[in-house]
């Protein structure tokens, strides 16, 4: 058995987690949620409970996402901005969910940091609290965690649940598309949350490289990378009855992500030069010398929501969606690719 | 503008995230994952979709929860015992949504690490699966996240979303409970998920301290800190019409946790006489110098959950619940203090 120390007398706030910090944080994180909550929240059994009614459906599929920012969380500490992440986080979330035609319905957040700075937190929750506002969605519940020793400096971390729901008899599969329909892309509005890894490592983060200007951007890179993750709920929903299929193009790109709604049997071709790839991507391909397969592996390259109708109804959306462009075809399948990228 | 890099070809596996090495993690917890699921989910489409029929219920009230392990983890990795967290993790999550009365339907998770470990992360999801399937839950979906230069070495982060459900008719408030009251307590199985860095700052993480046997314990130091968090739901599930109100003694313990169940103008009065305080919680008083209130706030001192009833009912509870000890009783409130331990 080891000698015992000497008698210092510890605590839990010398030890680095101030139960009186946390409970600060607590108080302007509802501050933000209580303007999110709809009639279906009992707000009066305690705001961490989380308990949500639900009604209204006639025979409910309930649909559920996690997801975090990823390392962009990284770009805001090094600018010292996080009022931005907390919608990259809200609107990855009810993309995802939205992608089988879920309405969201209440969400969950996580953030833990190396020390609470109950500011930090509150712009992080003021983000999300937003986003989910835009959405009709409620900030039911979370947790913030102090973490020391696993979280260092500036560090955190920003995790996100959603829950929604949709009648099982209107879940969008996908089992509809065939050879010949279209496939319409809706701009991102940036990286959105995907390959900041790499762009780290092409780019670096000091502060001094992400306050460049760049002409080509007509911002600063820092800027540019923390443009929010852009939501297409609201735009798409009226016109779910005309779509067949969403895939929303995270990591892996459209060739990861549209292979998702194909029917066996079937491949999606795109057209590149259908739309314009934003400056952003051309940089970091120039900067890092990045193979262009590569490049349409890691990053959405101006492409964040993939929408799959029938010829007839490609004028319909098309019309409906004035940002939304042709981007490719759905033929038969010949080989192992699932998707060709042109 | 900068000048340009030399030409290096940069690629995303070169930044730190391997999509491949990403594909075989998913593989391995979708194994694991497929053993906990129940007829609701819909798995036809997709497993990281998490879609669950919703039914059976006349009124329902969705009941969430988030949470994380805590510094609990650091723990395990020192140790490379990575079975455990993942059953700390989900039992956390049963007990908190299950203090309302809810019944666990689903989960899902979170896992980050610096570099993927597809064996370390099939560890972590085993032990999250193997909990899910002791209380019936789905463990729908999950994200695994790499993040270079966010997490180093060993260090990872895990979260968890649980989604249970209650008819609203049944949901326990705690609005009966009332002056005369009894409280039983149910013992932890050890620190639980709670106050892990005061534990580390006192005895340090080092292998060597760790690996200590320590007589008091008859375990040795980081076996007893890894005892997983227990579980009540199973065992205390049939008796819910016996209860008036439960707390999940967390971070907070006792003092911080019992008042969210309590009526306002009512008090919990302990009696530490009443149940004996496990072995750990002396070491670590003792080796910390740590207040006896400080240790209260901090730890659960051998409690987990608090059931309180009236007292009609505390026979019948503690026949049906051998562990269970009555620790206290609820008193009218006369200064500020909600909970005081004698």
């Amino acid at each position: 058995m080891p000698t015992e120390k000497e008698p210092t007398r510890e605590t839990y706030a010398a030890a680095g987690v101030d139960l009186a910090i946390s409970a600060r944080a607590k108080e302007l994180i509802s501050k933000h949620a209580r303007l999110t909550l709809r009639p279906e929240v009992l707000t009066g059994l305690g705001f961490f409970s989380g308990l949500f009614e639900f009604k209204g459906f006639k025979q409910p599929v309930l649909v559920s996402s996690v997801d975090g920012v990823g390392t962009k969380l990284k770009i805001a500490s090094a600018l010292g901005r996080y009022n931005t992440v907390g919608i990259d986080l809200v609107n990855h979330c009810v993309n995802d969910i939205f992608t089988c035609g879920a309405e969201p319905l209440f969400f969950l957040d996580y953030v833990a940091m190396s020390k609470l700075e109950p500011e930090r937190v509150e712009a992080i929750v003021k983000g999300l609290a937003s986003a989910c506002r835009e959405v009709g969605m409620a900030l039911i519940g979370g947790e913030t965690a102090e973490m020391p020793g696993l979280y260092t400096g500036d560090d955190y971390e920003l995790v996100g649940f959603i829950i929604g729901a949709v009648e099982k008899e209107k879940i969008i599969l996908g089992r509809q598309i065939k050879a010949g329909d279209v496939i319409l892309g809706l701009p991102s509005g940036g990286l959105h949350t995907n390959g900041y890894s790499l762009v780290r490592k092409i780019f670096g983060e000091t502060t001094q490289i992400l306050n460049t200007h760049y002409p080509e951007l007509g911002k600063t890179l820092g800027e540019e990378l923390l443009v929010p993750h852009r939501c297409y709920y609201q735009q798409l929903k009226p016109l779910l009855p005309y779509i067949k299929g969403m895939a929303h193009i995270t990591g892996g790109g459209l060739e990861g992500n549209v292979p998702r709604v194909l029917p066996p049997g079937l491949k999606a071709r795109f057209n590149t030069k259908a739309w314009t790839i934003p400056p952003i991507f051309k940089l970091i391909q120039r900067q890092g010398n990045v193979d262009r397969d590569e490049m349409y592996r890691v990053f959405n390259m101006g492409i964040g929501m993939v929408v799959i109708c029938s010829p007839d109804n490609s004028d319909k959306l098309t019309k409906a969606l004035p940002e939304a462009k042709v981007i490719g075809e759905v033929i038969r399948q010949a080989g192992k690719a699932r998707v060709v990228i042109e």
